[in-house]
């Protein structure tokens, strides 16, 4: 994959360091001090905090670090020692490794395909080991971009012999799923036991229209705007921290059709920003919702 | 109000016809005809049909017509004959006459000095009798604009003497109200005694956070845009057909208060669009939605 | 191309006539009763006059027409009398017929397989019998597609033999041209023999950033909007009748890499939507701009 | 001035510090344990470097200082000692302190309302010490906001008593200038000796369609899209650096006179935007570009 290697070949030397927990003062201080102990240069760094006084404190840093993978163990006892005294939770990333992202898929491969077509233009920090569908429309356009596709059906009404088998395709191989219009239910177990974030678009602008025929309620009650969201996904089916959200102008002129043709149109451009950001360790997630820097 | 005039001075012998009913072969011409024999000039006309075999037709054709004050009653009773048989609906407007219209406020300004603003500067083509608030603070921007303020309190639960206070100021002086921001529910009764249009502006992106505090459910459901959508009041609280609708972008950095203050923004936005649309006969109601033309 | 059918398949026994000239009172009573008279139904009925008295009149009506293709002749015959007296210029279509579009590419693949794919879900009502490219990295994509890929090297400082080449191939095989990021100019020769429209998309907001390095040029000057422009290409490069314009928003923080690469997102939806009005004889030319319908 | 209080009361305590110059190892570091020795908090804390290998280096601090107005000057000589040292430029603010700003106009009146009644509802943290204009048509509207109106004619092709009277007027009490649709054309001399920064909206998206009749223009190239853009003044005029930008849709039916109206909304929304944004403190400016944090 050598439009992976290109995005992620900049990266050599590039650590990025999310921070979050109770506000106190001196944190930046801290962390920025702990940088530049071990050597290292800060590229970026942003930080949010909900609420000056008392409120929950949130850091990105990206910064370069000479022989990183050499120095990434002491530089992770550092900062266990430092940050946990604050009570601050922290995860280190190198990110010369690109995050390993699944794909689960339908028959609609708008969405898909734009993920595919962005990582071999070199657009994803990402690896796709395989795509998972429980059709088999889109294997020959998922394999003529050198991407695995394993298809597994999902027939009748009990789908535990289908997550079965696709937990055990995923375990181990990947650090993230998108649902890229897959269009099943995922069971809680399922997402317990694949244990790692699962990115989800939905074909609507949340908390508007949930459930089924988006399209149709939506062209029904006479909007203006047609949505898509991105969320990660939790047990509460479309009720996941949002990631990102988009519209676009429609006009009583348009029918069902045409509003889910547009509704494609920004349902791929809202997953992609939305697994861009978090294949660049962007969104840090907070209770229901996230930031996103 | 030497505005107004100028907006709608240009609008001398210019005639629009509303026709909407069920769609059939011939309508078009029979319109067409039927402006041509009188000697009028279509300057636009557009055409929607939502299902060209047995669906709802509707048209707005903009005319001049030589004489227009002169000529619109044979021209009314010629397309009472000519319409009527087709089974079709029809409202012909002389565009040089404005329409009045009634703001009812509360505290806020945002959206009510906007609308006074572009009526003053010649962006709206109607007349304003009066403002209403239950509130006095507005009192002296408003007549600042050459416009009456009526104070018509709405304190304790029982609001029908307020309503009924309100009836008699509206009763026969205007053509539609706009609610700009007015924070009291009106009850079926006032609107069957009202009888005309009532337009709202909603603070949200319907029909997502419908009900209190939209602005807060907003920030904790961490939604990444903030939209407005103006629509008819309808005996169905926030349900009726939706005229406008539009959005900003907002970031997790955003507090409830931003997030207010660039919904406000918005709701200005979208209300004076609304409110245009009505007053140049663009809008058409079908059921719960609308047709823009 | 099972796709292009499907989209075009509901289209039998549409006609869209397009009607253009000096503004007159009548036109639109001539035309919708002509319709009448040959049994035609009126799906859809555009028309727009930039100055009432004495301007330029446009009209665009589709209607069904049963058995239009036999129909067509005296269809014709009759248009040309009726029209002609009125001094007006049209042309009719039969909306079942896809248009036969050919794509000129060079190595950048992000506007051409955007347009690949669109056709292939059925959005775009065309025929590609062809793209042409002078590079060959895109030979395989194009091909997987089921699309004829055809290599013309441009190198060295005369085009002519090229441009040749390039006109033998199209030459009765097209009906328009979809320069799609080819970054060869074409000389006003080879656009007079090719003798069809021609569509660009311009890598920025026009008339801003014309010529080389836009990303860069944009960059330096701070921009905080970048954009992208369709128009039909004329002999003033880059100057010809704008048919579709977008931007989105950056900030400093963007290199001009990201630059290049959210305009790319914008590319290929402004050039999509151009394409797809095109196709849909949506578009009139007026002197240099368009009316779009 | 009770709004623009309601505003900045919260600010008490808080200081903002910009720091730009040659981006080195760190720097981030040692500002932060600067304002940690001093006992600050930090509230928010944007950075950017244009190049982590030998850029330009840009910061914003916001923090709370207890006693701030109090501990100022020992906080600025630490500042001087550390910052200059590493051959940083910065500034330091109390937040609690709103800039001065007047508002320079002609007969256009959109983007001066617009700007004095944000102020009154507390959005802008600002004290608007005079309007300034050329006409007196707004007069009796910006005195009713409790704003000063001073009418400085410049008729006649020299200019410099009128310039010389502005300076006069402002000289000593104003922070910044704000030119809200200011249809006079400024002397170097005159920028030189007002000597603080000067806030333009410019009436298209730059860089095109400058100079005189920009909507005009647009229309007769078939423009699809009315921006505005906000700038600092400089002596090369609409060159200067950009602060924000943004536009709308149009289509080809929209008169030069709805362009227009249509221009005046985005232009009051994009100048609201960079004035606040300048109020505080959120723009560096660097070469001929922002940097808007």
């Amino acid at each position: 994959m050598p439009d992976m290697a290109q995005h992620t070949e900049g990266l050599i030397d590039h650590a990025c360091l999310i921070v979050h927990g109770p506000d106190k003062p001196g944190i930046v201080a801290a962390v920025t001090q702990l940088i530049a102990r071990h050597g290292g240069n800060i590229v970026s760094l942003d930080q949010y905090s909900d609420d000056p006084s008392n409120g929950a404190f949130f850091q990105r840093v990206v910064f370069t670090q000479p022989e990183l993978p050499v120095v990434m163990p002491e530089l992770e006892a550092d900062l266990a020692t430092t940050l946990e005294k604050l009570g601050l939770k922290w995860t280190l990333t190198d990110l010369s490794v690109p995050k390993r992202m699944a794909i689960l898929a339908s028959t609609s491969d708008h969405c898909l395909l734009d993920l595919l077509w962005r990582h071999r233009r070199g657009q994803l920090p990402v690896t796709i080991p395989m795509v998972i569908s429980n059709h088999t429309n889109t294997a020959e356009d998922v394999r003529s971009f050198g991407v695995p596709f394993f298809h597994v059906p999902a027939a009748g009404p009990d789908k535990s012999a289908a997550e079965e088998e696709i937990v055990k395709l995923l375990d181990g191989n990947v650090d993230f799923i998108v649902l890229a219009r897959y269009m099943q239910i995922l069971s809680d177990d399922f997402l317990q036991r694949v244990g790692v974030p699962v990115i989800n678009i939905h074909h609507s602008f949340l908390p508007a229209f949930i459930g089924a025929a988006p399209y149709r309620k939506a062209k029904e009650r006479g909007v203006k705007l047609i949505g898509a969201t991105s969320h990660y996904v939790t047990q509460d089916l479309d009720e996941g921290p949002i990631i990102e959200q988009d519209v676009v102008r429609v006009t009583h002129a348009d029918t069902a059709a045409d509003l889910q043709q547009r509704g494609a149109d920004v349902e791929r451009a809202v997953l992609s920003r939305a697994v861009q950001w978090h294949a660049e360790n962007r969104v840090i997630r907070n209770g229901n919702h996230t930031i996103v820097f």
